[in-house]
């Protein structure tokens, strides 16, 4: 899935790209129904362009990677990689942007940044170099830019539950852990049981009129008055494999689901000395075709000079979710043996029925998969309405969901006091679907009263 | 279809990714196919790999881009950002390649490199960071390599012919102008009558061992001894939509083969006064729904604040290779008026038989286009067998086809002899498809001798 590089920070991804592409047919396919419009950018941004929203370049600025040198000669101005596009795009959209006409724009890119982080560089989760879309759209109206924000957050649940069988919690990032230059940040958060941390897992982010105003992007209305368009942002990266992978593994290796697996089936010989070989090698080759017909994702592993149960750790450790086993006693009985990765359950199936059956254990695992996490998920939520809960819960590395007074302040203090060798607590995000509030209740964390539930958590 | 950008030598691709896409899924399903991987390697390579191999790091050391700072320390080592891959790669082919079992072994990533060249950039053709496929692959003998390369090849004449409409020239780069570090190089060349320049399209290249050697990537053959991989390396650029747009375009903009276009037919409404205007509008949007119905890729112009005569041109611009109109009349004969963006041709199609001859149409475009761009390349070419006939074809902008001893030395001199404000001219290729040469010809420039008949020209 992934190699280290002699560059710290930087990651090679030889076969999980089919993984991502998987999930970019999809996310493609939706936002074209939303008419957002494929482009590519430039990798570089001047320093002018770059700092121009203050805020916004305050966030990135210690993790720039600049430019100085091209071949033997010293640049005259340094140029920046792109740790984000919003400041490479703007200005265009001034350009693009005259009249009401020219809106809603929508524009989305697959793209490297380059965020050069000196904190530990994880791979997939914080890489200094790192694979994403990122979506930028101008509006007429906050409304409209409003919708938007949600119904894209919708498509990245749908990515992390659906294809990754991770569960997500949608919500609402505080005004400390907002996106520099928003207006407002909302994400889907997912959780890593055996870490006990959370994990951003995507965002979309109503910019407001921020940068509408450092570009300078106006439009005409059909009054002729001129306004600043409203701007949204999105995007989703490679973490997502990362989070599948620290999800769904085990001690044997990776588990993929089959929704995203690039193989779904590996159908392997067993043979034994005196058995007609060549007939189970055969039974192997046509039991993966048979499966590919069908439009699964199924292969045979028919190297000789590898023993079935090295097969078995090999395929295992690569997550493919289902193994077919085929043997004298199979052959005899025209039946297959089927193991699932996720629960070492084994069954044999008929051959007259393999098709339909196969399918439904792909749609059974799936949906396992995303029930075994939920499950767990769940058990690591705890919910804690005073200090004392908090730490306790905190220390259990719990996801904690608390009541909350919503004052940045006060956020502040419970990082401060959350400091340590694991790291600092902070929110992950106030869930849209929020459970009722009684009248009374008081933050956990400042006694005052509370204005809504938030998750916290120790966070990558 | 093209921005300029306020770095020089980057250029926003802002609507021609659609064209991209559309090469992408045929070449990736034909490599696929050929069992190449998709991958992701890093963005930068360190200064010690980048240097292994000394002839391929002389050919791009002047425009490497070195980052030196990140946020505002100073890099300990400068990193480069790739111009290419192989030596980002290859130290991950040595660890990975360990036995003959491991062989072939097949990469290919698209991705985003940087030349900064200090020459004029010119959009699509010739720019700072551009993007590409880039294949690398490595083989236990030099018989599949040779293979690979020609497979390769041929898929690239195929993306220039059948999806571009634009023809080319199959054959091998001389010693002088092959890639810096490989054994041979292939490539398919293109010419642009306008500017009598013949560019590079894509290129297809045997490394041998060079690599293997510098990077130590060994295998163990079958018999326990170690062995060289061998190995090639191929990529094809957005170059090719820029040789697309300056091959087929005339005064009025663009004009995209209907294969790559991602609007094949745009449906524009001609109300008059007295005519029943919601019918007609009626009667385009049905037009569109029935084309795409039927697979094309239709859209109409129903906007009502611009006149049918502006939307030609402005549809004319775009390249949009048919264009339908309806209007009072076509609507009582039941037809519509179909225009021809290549040639300008109308006709009027009974609304019965519309979707068959709308197929007919646009394969009769995709045809015509490529017919008429072959003859206009053929026209330019001129076969020289005197030095005399070959300055007085180069005065002519010409591609000339003339007899060579194939010493490097000559090749030189002529660039020397040519050198001037046009830029000098050297060898494109030596087709693979090759006249007969009677015995005693002689070379054009060296009076020896002639080997092979090898095209020569300026080139981008």
């Amino acid at each position: 899935m992934l190699e280290y590089y002699d560059i710290s920070g930087c990651y090679i991804l030889p076969w999980s790209m089919k993984i991502w592409n998987r999930m970019k047919i999809f996310f493609d396919a939706e936002i074209e129904n939303m008419e957002v419009e494929e482009c590519k950018f430039p990798l570089f941004v001047s320093e002018a362009s770059l700092h121009k929203e203050a805020d916004h370049i305050e966030g990135f600025a210690p993790d720039v990677a600049w430019v100085t040198i091209s071949g033997d000669d010293e640049l005259l101005n340094p140029i920046a990689i792109r740790p984000t596009s919003e400041t490479v795009m703007y200005p265009y959209f001034r350009k693009w942007i005259r009249g009401h006409r020219d809106l809603p724009l929508k524009f989305n890119q697959w793209c490297n940044v380059v965020r050069w982080e000196t904190s530990n560089p994880t791979p997939f989760i914080r890489s200094r170099e790192f694979h994403w879309q990122e979506g930028r759209t101008a509006f007429a109206t906050k409304e409209e830019a409003d919708e938007e924000v949600l119904q894209v957050l919708g498509l990245y649940r749908r990515i992390y539950e659906e294809f990754m069988a991770v569960p997500v919690v949608k919500g609402m990032k505080s005004e400390n852990e907002k996106f520099a230059g928003a207006l407002y940040t909302t994400s889907v958060e997912a959780f890593i049981p055996n870490t006990g941390r959370a994990i951003q897992g995507a965002t979309s982010h109503c910019l407001g009129q921020n940068f509408a105003r450092m570009f300078d992007i106006h439009f005409e209305n059909d009054k002729g008055e001129k306004n600043m368009v409203w701007q949204n942002s999105w995007a989703y990266s490679t973490r997502t494999i990362g989070v599948m992978v620290m999800v769904h593994g085990d001690d044997k290796g990776l588990v993929l689901p089959p929704k995203v697996a690039s193989k779904q089936v590996i159908v392997i010989p067993v043979p034994y000395k005196d058995a007609d070989t060549r007939a189970i090698y055969d039974a192997c080759f046509e039991t993966a075709r048979e499966l590919n017909r069908a439009g699964f994702r199924a292969e045979t592993d028919l190297r000789e000079n590898y023993s079935p149960g090295w097969k078995y750790s090999h395929w295992e450790l690569k997550g493919v979710p289902l193994r077919i086993e085929i043997g004298p006693k199979d052959m005899a009985r025209n039946q297959v043996r089927v193991v699932r990765r996720d629960n070492g359950a084994k069954q044999d199936i008929s051959r007259t029925i393999l098709v339909d059956q196969i399918r439904d254990l792909l749609d059974n695992v799936q949906q396992s998969l995303f029930d075994a996490a939920k499950q767990k998920r769940d058990a690591c939520i705890t919910v804690a309405t005073t200090w004392e809960e908090f730490a306790a819960a905190l220390n259990e590395k719990k996801m904690i969901l608390a009541p909350w007074c919503d004052e940045e302040e006060v956020e502040r203090k419970v990082k401060e006091r959350t400091k340590g060798e694991m790291g600092a607590c902070k929110t992950l995000c106030t869930p849209f679907d929020q459970p009722e509030l009684p009248e009374g209740t008081l933050c956990f964390a400042s006694g005052k009263p509370a204005k809504k539930w938030t998750y916290w958590g120790r966070s990558y």
